[in-house]
């Protein structure tokens, strides 16, 4: 449990304690206790896809109310690679990032540069009735990946370079970096699979997360995910056998159908059957107007890459204006709009970051329209400090018995 | 002198107070005040064109031990226009910087959209011999500007746009800016000018002097232009002129000929004739070998782009490893290359800086090599603290009777 300053002794353990279960829902309270300190959940675990959150330090990210970061596999292996990430002392050190950590598996990269780059579709899919959807069918292979038995030959499509991940490999490198809380390795289905093509995947993840389980050597806290597309029987069998094979906690993963009320269907259909004193990961999901319902059906922590991604869009949540989610009371502003340079209000008056404390709408759509690289981290800044208060209340709300 | 919270009842006035005049060399060490603050002299200017040192934070500026920035007067008129920044209530609260501010005059952008432009030259020739230079001769004309009696008219060689800057125009911008420093409206010349087109040249920039002279209201600070290229007698003719007008304190501006030591003249043909007791400003000259030489020809101030530059394009400054400049003592490391992934040195280990005291080498190369903005961020705040602390070392000297 003790951590040298510089490089890490580390016992990885982690434990998860229920502080308070809603009478009203199935939302509880929890303290997730690391080696790298607590987490107080629900909580959202914002993206450091490349060991960054895009634009900030690690400092900035603490600043911004972060408690637990998630980094990627895939990307980390290709560049810096596991072996530089290692011998820097593991990935906290190479960031400078003192507190939780996760690592993804790759796993959703076997979807975001498959069939999710080959359809253009995300994770929940936008279906247009009268759009005539192209399924993918049970042998069916992506453009740029070879989906086999053992894992997942991706080939770049910026560069043709190949890659090949599977569960053995995806634990290889994530022990390498070091992590509190490693993934296993799955594929995650498009929204357009057939059921024989989920089936069959289904088959593979369940296989790989049986090879994850048995190949981590190291203490670090391994989390089994559950998939099986939008099909009821399928994510019923998926967390059933998942939660059979003793990992410390839960992603919930793939596809998350074809609307939003199909991801809570997928949520009421799973999470019955998962041990209810481990964690549960709702992996990709973290619009604001999504949070409250998911933690109320039992979700403990979820990433997601809305608050930074939208940052550098010029896109600022904010808690005033007209309400552009109606039950999270939030809105939007597209600070590139030119009638924000002559606003001088701050981003949002409630708020209590650094940024609202200091800068101006004005201003920060300036630096926006001026092309400057200090716009995107003012805005990150604020996002992610405004998505973490926001989940903060959700916590206080759970206290408080009001969900 | 006050400066309400928010909105600022200015009274302009700086004051330039010598504590320290050099027994070996022309070098004094100075106090400039100025109604936002001390600034400790010989400083470094550093750039914030468009109203951000890019990158940074205004916070992040301050903490890099920045003590006075300079904005430009020709970005901030086209974005985001001088009203937007004046109704903001100026630019210190514009871009929440709450130390002592200069803007230039435009000048330079005759140059650098002019000649500079269309010959690809910057300041200093770099003189190649055996290579045909062309010259600027006597009523040449740029290809995208044209310079006439009362002002220059840009064509901005992006879009088109027509801007039309003159003295009175330039005056009457940064007034609106607001900063504790403007600078008089001159016509910077090409290395490659005539004796007969810098003739031309200077007299138009004394016409503009005056004028400049004449139609400032506010009681900002402004420093007269001293320009003649490299020819000693424009030069001496220019200083006396200039300083008979009466300015607060002096730019020396223009082409700095085909070499360092040309510029080494130019200052000993110019410093003689401006009144010792006012500031000097050599206008964007800072490279770290060049610091030591113009602060002992009698130079206060200088700004320079290099630090923040040379920062977004990978290039950390060091005061170790094998010098690339003899006299600094100082080196380059170019962090996008591959070799520093395995170095777990900080940039620099004498630096104190933030960057230095909690990242290492190998993370900020991983960083530039996945194009990751925090990168940027880094390396300029470290730059910048590395330039600050080796004028500070240079003020040092002064004091200590070293120069």
């Amino acid at each position: 449990m003790s951590r040298a300053a510089g490089y890490a002794i580390i016992v990885y353990v982690i434990e998860f304690k229920i502080i308070k279960k809603s009478k009203k829902s199935g939302a509880r309270l929890g303290i997730l206790k690391t080696p790298a300190g607590e987490v107080e959940t629900p909580s959202l675990v914002p993206v450091a896809t490349q060991g960054v959150v895009k634009t900030l330090t690690s400092e900035e990210a603490e600043e911004a109310k972060c408690q637990i970061l998630i980094a990627n596999t895939y990307h980390l292996h290709l560049k810096p690679g596991e072996n530089i990430v290692k011998s820097a002392g593991g990935l906290h050190n190479f960031m400078n990032w003192r507190k939780p950590l996760m690592t993804d598996s790759g796993g959703f990269q076997v979807f975001s540069l498959g069939f999710g780059h080959d359809l253009k579709v995300g994770k929940i899919l936008k279906f247009f009735p009268g759009k005539k959807h192209e399924l993918v069918e049970k042998n069916q292979q992506p453009k740029f990946l070879k989906i086999t038995r053992d894992g997942v030959l991706f080939r770049s499509p910026i560069d043709g370079r190949e890659v090949f991940l599977g569960p053995k490999e995806s634990i290889r490198i994530q022990e390498a970096l070091g992590a509190d809380i490693i993934l296993a390795f799955d594929e995650c289905t498009p929204p357009l699979a057939t059921f024989e093509y989920a089936k069959k995947a289904l088959e593979r993840t369940h296989n790989w997360a049986k090879i994850c389980s048995k190949e981590k050597k190291s203490e670090q806290a391994i989390f089994g995910i559950v998939q099986g597309s939008r099909f009821k029987k399928l994510r019923q069998e998926s967390a059933q056998f998942i939660n059979s094979l003793g990992f410390d906690g839960f992603g919930i993963g793939g596809d998350l159908g074809t609307s939003k009320e199909t991801t809570m269907k997928i949520l009421n259909w799973t999470i019955p059957h998962l041990d209810e004193s481990k964690p549960r990961h709702l992996l990709g999901i973290g619009y604001l107007e999504d949070m409250e319902n998911i933690v109320k059906k039992g979700i403990d922590l979820f990433d997601c890459i809305v608050p930074t991604h939208y940052a550098r869009h010029g896109t600022a949540f904010i808690s005033e204006g007209k309400p552009a989610f109606a039950k999270a009371s939030a809105g939007k502003l597209d600070m590139t709009k030119s009638k924000f340079l002559k606003d001088k209000n701050p981003l949002d008056k409630k708020c209590s970051c650094f940024v609202c404390q200091n800068y101006r709408r004005n201003y920060i759509a300036h630096l926006f329209r001026a092309k400057e690289i200090t716009a995107l981290k003012l805005l990150t800044f604020h996002n992610l400090y405004f998505f973490n208060t926001f989940v903060e209340n959700i916590r206080k709300k759970i206290k408080d018995g009001r969900i």
